[in-house]
């Protein structure tokens, strides 16, 4: 066990502060992919990396890297990052702790007066909250080259501007990004660490500061789904003649929590939300049968199996109720992304690391997914820590111990520098 | 079966064309309470009242009464009288076709050269549809001096602004009403008609042009009723751990929908509607566990013990949910009306007419409240007609045929006029 330098973590705190004051946005934050608050936290971290004497490179996508040169630039360097938007309304620590312990492992390094044989990149990654594009890992595909042109023409949801515009707004090269051009290649990457709040309760209870995550889920996702009934007065429509929407969908509901049951007796793991749900305000009225509703659907799971059982009940069901309750569900575009394996042996490596750092580290599965999805999927070798946090994440409440952060910086320094 | 005189069928389709030139609102039509559509149909009406000869008046709360004076001012009168206010985006005919009901039979006896005995006025009752204020027949009650003075508080629902404010910005008298200053005296009036679109398929179904209504359900409501659990990612709480009220809302549902079977397998009658439903947009995002859900409930029967019980599982239900799923409801405020019975003999005399004019005819209940419910309360020998109308009420796409108005006029002078 070593103490770590406390200017780094003194460092770190500052930085949480500064982030924290300058994207409040009651309740709690909210740092919008290329928005203003995703921009600024871009702008303190550049700052506080050119103050560590960093090099700094930014892609085409506008995702920053800031390097600690190594001794041998031919060897592949390693990258600790992670992404700095929010959601709307969530919370400080969410992504931003997996930035500002790059820099903290950077800034304990220099002041221990250390010097890898191998560069070490802080990378700050644009835009994983596909809330504000309905894009999954945005920034970090990009990164790699790999994001589709047509997610340029996709719309932010709170201006209506396509990514393109919003890109070019903030003079990133938004041709460059649909030609396919690279900033990344996975050869060049000796292995990339992300360190994230956990976004539950499992480390609080098992007493834990720190998670090593052995698989991150894939998801599928029908973010404009509709359930189209009909409208009617609610004292006069005979029951068998009602065809109300809000009745459906509560059946609906009820038939995916029964499959949830099924997959938890098999041992099976998954998350099924319907986090966005509401009638039409121009048509819906309390004395009206309900016509319409929409609804949003995301389900997550570490297998592939898993996900397509889910969608096969989804399909089957939806028939079941349009015939029995004389509706009709629109499901819209289905969204997704594909389920990570991460690497044992990097796993492995920061178990030892945390044990000689006397560290308490429980293995487990993300049900969330990260950008660490796109570097293990690109065959990079990658490490997701999760850091003990209160409250949960995605919301205002959310919240984490400087100290477990502390404890999760020192475990990354020794992993990586020995 | 007389013929009817076309004239005053004619009349009546002009009007019709008149108010939903002046009052649509794409979806439909929108005739606010107190608000400019309501205002537009009062003058059409007088305008075309006095066209006729019949004299005026108006209550403090705005209520317009047409009058052809019968030749014994002593007796007491008839009153064929309804709303002409509707939902938002709702149909053209509903209460609508009551007033101008009245009109042509007034119309009618006029080209015929006929005089009553009796007073028959065509009264125009303001702000029935309680959309816009949380009041249930608000215009009916002041009219007998019988709204208590706290609904002059109330807001409409779109514009925020008080009922108070309303009347006192349309030159009505606010303070007269919540003295209870009456209009009607229940023992100066012979018997009340109101004829009204049925709101639902039955006389379609049973090829009748008319009903004849037996008695009209009351009803409890929650507008503003919420569902409290917990935000949290969506892919990061185990389940165990969730409080989602999206789910619970759902089951709310499901329980009430048993109720609902239960009631139906005994022969009981009532309806039970969630007509509005959300989740909150400042808050909600389709990668959390909703941590709220808001939703309006509207329960109507025509028997009071139907409506506790319904009262009691609800209320019952909630709690286990509650303890199930970790959420809390808030139901909020309580409204409703109650049930009516209406005059048997009166409904006899019109059933007799309608044999009379060769006019099918059918009894029926009101599954949706009416102001007649108002007068039938207080004593009022009271009678509600429904005429055939295709696509139910309360949307846009609501029908009437001319043709069966006609035959409704028609029974209506025959009760009336012998």
């Amino acid at each position: 066990m070593s103490a770590l330098p406390a200017a780094a973590i003194a460092l770190a705190g500052r930085l949480f502060e500064e982030l924290r004051l300058h994207t409040t946005d009651e309740p709690g934050i909210t740092r919008a992919a290329y928005g203003e608050g995703e921009e600024f936290a871009h702008a303190l971290v550049r700052r506080a990396g050119l103050e560590l004497g960093l090099h700094e490179a930014v892609d085409v996508a506008g995702n920053l890297y800031l390097t600690l040169p190594g001794e041998d630039p031919a060897l592949p360097g390693w990258i600790i990052g992670s992404h700095i938007d929010s959601v709307p309304h969530g919370g400080n620590f969410d992504g931003a702790a997996g930035v500002l312990a790059g820099l903290a492992v950077v800034a304990a390094l220099r002041e221990e007066g250390r010097r890898l044989a191998r560069d070490l990149t802080v990378m700050v990654i644009r835009a994983e909250e596909s809330t504000w594009f309905p894009v999954s890992y945005l920034g970090s595909r990009a990164a790699f080259g790999l994001l589709p042109a047509e997610a340029l023409e996709t719309r932010r949801a709170d201006t209506g501007r396509t990514l393109r515009e919003h890109m070019e707004a903030l003079g990133f090269d938004a041709e460059a990004v649909a030609r396919g051009e690279a900033h990344l290649d996975p050869a060049r990457i000796h292995g990339f660490v992300e360190l994230h709040i956990e976004q539950g309760p499992v480390l609080e209870r098992e007493d834990a500061a720190l998670g090593l995550v052995t698989g991150i889920a894939g998801s599928f996702r029908y973010r404009k789904a509709r359930c189209l009934g009909s409208y009617g007065h609610s004292g006069a429509v005979p029951r068998a003649y009602r065809q109300d929407a809000v009745v459906a969908f509560a059946d609906l509901v009820a038939a995916l929590e029964t499959t949830w049951d099924g997959l938890e007796r098999e041992g099976a793991r998954a998350t099924i939300t319907f986090g966005e749900v509401g009638t039409d305000p121009a048509q819906h009225a309390f004395s009206k049968v309900p016509g319409e509703i929409g609804f949003c659907l995301d389900v997550r799971s570490e297998s592939p199996a898993v996900l397509e059982r889910i969608h096969g009940e989804l399909m089957a069901q939806a028939a079941v109720i349009e015939q029995r309750r004389g509706v009709r569900f629109d499901f819209g575009e289905k969204t997704g992304s594909t389920p990570a394996i991460l690497d044992a042996s990097l796993r492995a490596r920061f178990a030892a690391s945390a044990a000689r750092e006397g560290v308490r580290a429980v293995e487990m599965p993300s049900g969330a997914g990260h950008d660490t999805s796109v570097f293990a999927n690109r065959g990079v070798s990658s490490a997701l820590l999760f850091v003990r946090n209160q409250n949960g994440s995605h919301n205002p409440q959310e919240d984490m111990r400087l100290a477990d952060f502390a404890e999760a910086v020192r475990v990354i320094r020794r992993a990586i520098a020995g």
